[in-house]
């Protein structure tokens, strides 16, 4: 058991939760390894979320209660460790809930389904088809859900895949700890922030913007003010690490 | 398969080589989350051997020359990623080789012991003690090995093993990508590094250090300076990222 006044706590819960998921199968064991890289980025940020974090929090709300279609992709990870914000999430923006898979597998997909309906998910149903300009599975995705939807959720996702709902004229949000990232890069607006601290923030964030603040956050979407401020955010912890 | 001419060939080979191990019950769940740390790390260090990092292996090579009695603790992630450099580091050295895990089972013991053995290591036996002042089975180690050693390389090791050494009065040489890192801080040397391209350089230098150079390079020793550059290092890549 880990003490609750471990003064990194929550980082070790999280870590605990994906090794846990990782023997349940539920996530894949590159997806316990790509957590261990995201820790080491949420330690560099200070394991907080910074003011930039949050702005673009509020601007992921925005674009969700401004969406027509919006969609949640959720894979192993996201699964593992937020079931319970992305029900919370769903609630306050209607969207759709689509299980997504990078090491996809009928089992894992059942599982997560599994685990995200235990936790109040409504999850998006029905065949998976070659959609996505990718090769193999990892085109598959649904008619219904992520291949027509308008503003995407792809927390913790694969530099390739985030490129691709781009290229097809999709909004992409993602949270990505890694400022540096292809991900982080190719998507319209990246939370950097780690994934149930910045969940929590964008479903309070629905249920306050009004219309003029949906329009103005909308209009003035910059990631690269975004990536530069946390690389920014990085560079002073490490500067002060050094005294 | 990994194309050999991808960018980043060694570091997606290493994290092939870590999943397999996990499979195989070599490596611990955790110590595939502390990979993906360090990969982070590495990352950011530019995935190369720093000048200040080789100047840290070199200085490594001169401890083991001027050592009485050198020990090499090897854990689950080192024997997965660089057994083979363990082998030739031991025969430059005349190191004694002890497995010591934190997360230890007999079984992982000896997979890990057969695997040394099948790439050439020479590896300690007997009968394991509880003569660290650590809790648990971590105290566990060998009278002949690391007990009555006077100077032993622990790569990628926890914080409370390092500092229990140091409180030995063991001069400690680490191997750690976070500069950060409890570890890090409490070695007598901190090799900022990943593994596979430290120990080869550490070999390496073993083979032509005069006796003159040794003691300048040990009388020099000073940890803050390697850890610094390596911050900086960081600081360097994260500023031309942002460009």
């Amino acid at each position: 058991m880990i003490p609750e006044d471990h003064p990194r706590y929550r980082s070790l819960v999280m870590r605990e939760r994906i090794a846990d998921a990782a023997l349940k199968g539920i996530v894949a064991m590159e997806g316990v390894g790509s957590h261990g890289r995201g820790e080491a980025f949420d330690y560099l940020i200070g394991e907080k979320t910074t003011e930039s974090a949050l702005l673009a929090e509020k601007t992921a709300a925005a674009l969700f209660l401004n969406a027509k279609k919006p969609v949640i992709s959720v894979n192993g990870n996201t699964a593992a460790l937020a079931a319970k914000e992305i029900a919370d999430l769903q609630k306050a923006t209607g969207a759709a809930v689509e299980v997504n898979l990078f090491h996809r597998t009928e089992e894992r997909v059942e599982k997560i389904t599994s685990l995200l309906e235990d936790e109040g998910v409504t999850v998006l149903k029905g065949e998976f088809e070659r959609l996505l300009p990718l090769s193999h599975d990892r085109a598959l995705c649904l008619r219904e859900g992520i291949y027509s939807c308008d503003v995407i959720l792809v927390p913790l996702e694969d530099g390739d895949r985030c490129s691709a709902l781009v290229d097809m004229g999709k909004t992409v949000i993602t949270i990505d700890l890694n400022p540096l990232s292809r991900t982080a890069k190719t998507a319209t607006l990246t939370i950097v922030d780690e994934i149930t601290r910045a969940i929590p923030n964008i479903t309070e964030a629905c249920g306050r913007l009004d219309s003029d603040e949906i329009k103005k956050l909308i209009r003035s979407i910059d990631n690269k003010y975004f990536l530069n401020s946390a690389v920014n955010e990085i560079m002073g912890n490490l500067t002060n690490a050094m005294d």
